[in-house]
């Protein structure tokens, strides 16, 4: 069993982006900038986007962050958005879900030019994913991909069963491992909660993409020998045991489904750095202007 | 064995659009205009173009055919391509596929403009397909999905195997039958010519969707009993004994793989009539601009 080790990948890919950046500053070119925008103050937002611009002090990137009370309207969303379409030393942003009650995220998304868009969660860089055009690919799929990529994980003709059809993890990343590409070219089944014998897809699978978001879900019966495992899961499960108080748990049982694995992921420590490290990539594909 | 008639389908369907098209004369409202912009002379390319005119007078909808010789620019189809973006009596139009080889098909795909996108073809429209956002859904799938809706195939919780990975009809048929919709919400598995052990998957299918391209590939012993069988293929086979010279194919053997089955499109008479309807649907949402 080999552990598909995502801090140490995402540090490499770090130490490139690093590279490239440093070399644009040599040719006396502006530093990629990533802006983010923070509407209330929920707890695991306030992580997220607060990793998201350490990432970006990390790696030589300018970032600003912008921030709302919770009682702020669509209105003034979307022209903060508005603003940041405009602006042309921004070069690519993020509005940190989920978004208060009284606001439609889909009319937020929509707004976000897809040239700036770098989640990729706009409908016309999906549509572009899914027609293999150049755009951002979505920070998770992304992440995944280049983790297998980096790890050396052969993809062409396997079985790829993906747990899950949510619109930013499972769907897209169904749709990346089917296309005529490397990583991809893998047959790919994408499987969610009405799926019926869910357990004999899964044992049929070469490569398993959990992303139900259910904890430790998973377990060893579930798994054929020699399978590739990435565990995209992240829930907090109360545990006295901790200083915190809790554990975060993946939606594998790692410990008994790891041994029956040629490579399996972390929980911590697997997909969590890939997605962030893959949001910085995508920036400085939009500095250059390439997608 | 029931035979899923897609020319009683369409014949269903167009009755619909028709009297739809009927209450909007009586309300004194404009007709639904097509536009069709054919490039060369490509014999099958002129079959399709005259299908969908004649389509068109059938249903009381307004078309255009718009034709230049097979040595027009891509900066002449552009043109064209602009014209019809603003021309405000123009509610939809396609670009019939394939274009002469010096033409770039992606730049004029590109440039039409998404709210007249009716074949479904434009990055934002597949990406909108994806998220389960209102759309032009691509023409083919779209027939597929009606199909079975008019004829009451459930589709919920069944494993759906779609043979063949195109940008027109396997890809968005995988996307469009694992959505939570219903027909929808299948388990799908997407095969393709790197698939391994291709005959054991669509052994395993509840539904299969046959769109390769290859005529008579599909054959009983891969056909589980009780399946629901979709026939996308259409190729003409050499065959002295009809006055034409050539029959049609699909890629099922049809008359082997028929008896085991629960549904079972034939061809032709089986999707290609729902194509051209659903391309008409389309057209009608345009003018109501309901998209």
């Amino acid at each position: 069993m080999k552990l598909l080790d995502g801090t140490a990948t995402a540090l490499k890919i770090k130490g490139e982006l690093k590279a490239e950046v440093e070399a644009m500053i040599q040719r006396g070119e502006r530093r990629p900038h990533l802006a983010a925008v923070l509407i209330g103050d929920n707890g695991a937002s306030l992580t997220y986007v607060g990793a998201k611009v350490k990432a970006c002090e990390e790696l030589g990137f300018e970032s600003s962050l912008i921030t709302r009370p919770s009682s702020a309207t669509e209105e003034e969303v979307l022209e903060i958005v508005n603003q940041l379409n405009n602006d042309s030393k921004i070069d690519g942003y993020i509005v940190q879900l989920p978004l208060p009650k009284h606001i439609n995220e889909q009319n937020v998304l929509l707004a976000i030019d897809p040239k700036k868009d770098v989640d990729g969660f706009h409908p016309e860089n999906v549509g572009r994913m899914a027609l293999n055009l150049p755009t951002f690919l979505p920070a998770t799929p992304y992440g995944i991909i280049q983790l297998l990529e980096y790890n050396g994980v052969e993809t062409e003709g396997k079985h790829c069963v993906v747990v899950g059809r949510s619109n930013i993890v499972g769907l897209p990343v169904s749709i990346l491992l089917q296309r005529n590409t490397n990583p991809g070219n893998c047959t790919v089944t994408i499987t969610h909660s009405r799926t019926k014998n869910l357990a004999e897809f899964i044992k049929s699978a070469d490569i398993v993409i959990a992303a139900l978001g259910k904890p430790e879900f998973i377990t060893s019966e579930m798994i054929k020998d020699g399978a590739v495992v990435v565990d995209v899961g992240i829930t907090r499960i109360a545990d006295s045991s901790r200083k915190s108080g809790y554990r975060i748990a993946g939606d594998v049982k790692f410990d008994e489904v790891a041994p029956k694995c040629s490579f399996i992921t972390p929980v911590p420590g697997g997909v969590g750095p890939m997605t962030i490290v893959s949001l910085m990539k995508n920036t400085l594909l939009a500095r250059k202007q390439s997608v």
